[in-house]
């Protein structure tokens, strides 16, 4: 009950991190200038379009647990940003999940075009890793080298892409929960164990500290899944600021469509209770942390 | 003279090289497994396509002029060689070139799909990064965060992508020979820089040899360039593995198509004379270096 209790609280976190690492993107984003000036709007457009920023959020209080110097949370937090919009703009491509409506706007592809979204996405997944080398990130070269290679097995061929590899094929499939789990810990899952990792990564912790954090993350991003998934068969496109119904629509598995909505709302639960126990070695610092899970389901959009 | 009698070693040179760099590229590019298997499938359909690894190496001869640990070169080689390679998976896209051949072969899309091309290019591109940053590619992590950045700044929005940027938009435009210049310099002209200065830098040499060999390969960029577009207007599909007469289809302005193919093979002798010219700090061991301009221009694929 305390968790729900702090929503509030939780909102105004967020919305603070949220600001934080905004004012960061502005700066490391390039400003549109030349013949090539329209990627770089691109960029910005698809990185500057509201959202939750959930993953920079993460690696805020992931990094509050321990004494980090603000900017290179900050820092770090803007390079998981990019990162995460890339994957958005390339997901929506006509090839891809084919949307038109991203967050209540017009997708990149079609405020722009085809080949500037693919490019637009290929420079923010670049600027990630550039982001992240920059000596801005942390004093120490190994820590950014450990930052650069994580990030990159999180979001490679065996995490975020495999994933999204795997959902390219479940219409086609008669995937059952193994299959949908492992595609969503992959596709969204391991984004999620990084943000979270980057704290104890940028604090140079134990890996102690990154193995709670990474089962924290691993629950919080399937709490997150199946919300998202309710939303979809329960939730509305006025406030979601997507389409709804599509997974059904494209005959696609989810722990929803398997389990039902009342049992997929009652796992939920349970995993999110699970996530908070994760936390149990830290004190009021993890408090937002906690917070997070049974907030994701009892949000709306 | 000296150069041009030098071809055969050249080339024998140019296959020792690529056999070393697939070695490495066949270890660590992940092998097909899993319920994404297919996007490791066609991450090794792209990269194991023949072609000259020109890239890998210059990377390889940038280092010979220095002493540098083998294993620290072929690794950043295979860096560098996903990331052309994603490039290429990306611009053939049918939204970005739509070409259905590449090295006398069906391209990524073509022989699997769309969104499995896709993904493929985004796991090249970030595998290239994760190279980079571990540890067995060199013993200082301050190096290996310098070949990050560089190699982000190289293939970036204000690099490579920013010249695939301009020529989607060539077409539309009345480019002039300055225009033309820009788009090459950023479209191919910044990973064969990168691939020159990964040498100096993996050596910890100083900014004097970066600067020479950047210059180098700057001019051996414009040069490979001016014979890519003659070979597109001059050429045969059936020796240069790829369709021909493209530009001109397209409306493309080249250096070709502004100065005519005399004075484009004029100019690109007189540039390879001045990249020549940029390796005059060094002896015998730029002699391939200095081998490969002339190299460029006889060449007929």
């Amino acid at each position: 009950m305390r968790n729900q209790a702090q929503s509030p609280h939780l909102s105004q976190a967020m919305a603070h991190a949220a600001k934080a690492v905004e004012e960061v993107l502005e700066q490391v984003l390039p400003k549109p200038h030349g013949l090539h000036g329209r990627v770089h709007e691109a960029m910005r457009y698809a990185t500057f379009a509201g959202g939750k920023r959930l993953r920079p959020f993460l690696v805020v209080q992931s990094a509050g647990l321990f004494a980090v110097n603000p900017e290179n949370v900050l820092r770090t937090a803007a390079a998981i940003e990019v990162l995460h919009t890339y994957s958005l703009v390339h997901d929506d491509l006509p090839c891809m999940d084919d949307d038109a409506l991203r967050r209540g706007r017009p997708t990149a592809h079609i405020a722009f075009d085809e080949a500037t979204a693919v490019l637009a996405g290929d420079a923010l997944l670049t600027i990630a890793f550039e982001i992240l080398a920059a000596a801005e990130t942390h004093p120490s070269a190994e820590v950014r080298c450990r930052l650069v290679t994580r990030l990159a097995q999180a979001a490679g061929s065996n995490g975020m892409i495999g994933g999204q590899m795997i959902d390219m094929r479940a219409p086609d499939s008669a995937f059952g929960a193994d299959e949908v789990m492992l595609l969503q810990r992959l596709k969204t899952g391991q984004l999620f164990e990084f943000a979270c990792e980057a704290g104890p990564i940028l604090a140079e912790a134990g890996s102690d500290h990154q193995n709670r954090l990474r089962a924290y993350a691993r629950d919080m991003g399937l709490v997150f899944q199946i919300t998202d998934d309710l939303l979809d068969v329960t939730g509305t496109a006025e406030k979601t600021g997507k389409a709804v119904g599509k997974d059904k629509d494209r005959g696609k598995a989810t722990l929803v469509s398997i389990h039902g909505v009342e049992d997929a709302r009652a796992e939920a639960g349970k995993i999110a209770r699970r996530a908070v126990a994760a936390l149990d070695a830290y004190g009021m610092e993890a408090d937002a942390l906690r917070a997070l899970p049974p907030f994701l389901i009892d949000r709306e959009s």
